[in-house]
């Protein structure tokens, strides 16, 4: 069986959202079903609906900080979940600030939602596995990012089963059938192959700093802020944001093989926002500046 | 100098959005640079954009209800005017309990807005004067809608000075000059036409009911909401939601010349919503079923 991680960009865009990208969401789905959205801009849910994944599907949200741009379409999103006539429970990963926002939000909207949210306070570091089938579970790790307000960096990590070592198998004549199960088992050095986890991270908004290399340097992919471009290097540190530049050279002290460049300030319009990615290869060469509804298809 | 009122419609979806409709949202330019918001349904800040309406000349903001489909959109819209560094006071009216949903969201998303917000609490019946430039005023009538929790109809009104009558001047010989200030003064009667006031009303989520029907009486065109067609009529009856019909039906009660019919919901996708409009037509024949960014310009 195909093993896939799918992650479809919703809103690429910075606080102040530019013509053609909405405020911050992405999702990522993968071959066992699970849905997972990573912050809820205004707008997340047409969004949804434009890259035909549907709301009920989502199982687990994750907030990286409470700015409105990474968490104003989630009163619609829930709403729209319930009318969508969800019933099953939603897990929400989020500091306490966005959890008071979630609450009061549902109060005041008179919001009945037929469905349970299950609301995890996050702070400092840490680690929790947010599903669990076919015996296959994603490990979700967070440590502080470095921006104006309490915000988190996100980690998604996938265990992956060893795969059979065919050629191994070929090399040794040994025909699949009932016995190749015991046999590997007793072999189990060279007739499987063992395979690092997979690992994404998403920075949300951030400065560089130690702690943001940190929860990126077992990634293989990295979704990084870069706000501005070099010229506006010295308002990326004053508003606690990056540049491409920075954010490549965040990826270079990582493992990943792939950097995606988003949360482009609406100042770079159209082609302009290329110059973002132009400087990040010159630091890290795969690297890719992302639109809104880009999809990534990972096999692993 | 000619006297336009421009409509554009923002967001004309129910409250589980459609591929190709918004949730709730519309607005309303005049003549005298006034900018007025009807609703903010999720990505109101995104459709301004895309009608080239900039965010900064809004200069007041009417909410019918608290259901999120109508204000979800009102958090991040306040942060883009902030961001596009706004210092002129915004205008919202709107009952306590929205009120109470924009000072906890301002509160949680931490926003220094940089500008005043004058809250005008809205109960019951009522009238305020919103602007007045140049002589100039809107008045802004309110009345309670028939709806599942506090709702109201607005009505916008322009009282329009007196138009020269240029048929009579001539008949009478007089040249345009000092002179004919005075001269009309002296003649009133015969030398001014005298003009009703124009008015757009704009009913929110409603059921039919006696309420909206005096809210929208003396109106010269009427936004109504019609979320279902004849064969949902039990449905908007339970929810509190009118039919095209039912619209059509308040229209003929009032001297409107024009019914726009909105709040459509996803279920009729595409052109299946124009049996909507059909519907209504059979009771008043000036209706429209209007779609996101559709612009309606009244020269009065």
């Amino acid at each position: 069986m195909t093993r896939w991680i799918e992650l479809t960009t919703l809103g690429t865009g910075g606080a102040y959202p530019g013509e053609n990208r909405f405020t911050a969401s992405y999702v990522i789905r993968d071959w066992l079903g699970n849905v997972v959205l990573l912050d809820v801009g205004e707008g997340t849910q047409y969004r949804l609906r434009q890259a035909d994944i549907p709301l009920t599907r989502i199982s687990t949200i994750l907030i990286t900080h409470g700015h409105g741009d990474h968490i104003n379409g989630l009163p619609g999103l829930l709403q729209s979940m319930y009318l969508n006539t969800r019933n099953i429970p939603l897990n929400i990963i989020a500091s306490s600030d966005v959890i008071k926002f979630i609450k009061d939000t549902l109060e005041v909207e008179g919001a009945h939602l037929g469905f349970s949210i299950n609301l995890y306070e996050i702070n400092q570091e840490g680690k929790i596995e947010i599903f669990n089938q076919k015996g296959d579970k994603i490990n979700v790790y967070w440590h502080p990012s470095c921006h104006s307000r309490e915000a988190y960096c996100y980690t998604l990590e996938w265990n992956l089963r060893p795969r059979i070592n065919v050629e191994e198998m070929k090399r040794q004549g040994i025909i699949p059938g009932p016995d190749v199960e015991k046999y590997i088992e007793s072999n189990d050095d060279k007739m499987l192959i063992r395979l690092n986890p997979f690992r994404i991270s998403y920075t949300g908004d951030t400065k560089p700093c130690d702690s943001i290399i940190k929860c990126i340097k077992d990634s293989d992919v990295i979704i990084h802020e870069s706000t501005f471009s070099d010229d506006n290097e010295k308002e990326a540190d004053q508003f606690f944001h990056s540049t491409g530049r920075r954010a490549a050279l965040d990826a270079k002290n990582s493992r990943a093989s792939l950097l995606i460049l988003s949360h482009i300030s609406s100042r770079y319009e159209g082609y302009e926002a290329l110059e973002i990615e132009k400087q990040a290869k010159e630091e890290f060469k795969n690297t890719i500046l992302t639109w809104d509804l880009a999809r990534f298809r990972f096999i692993i």
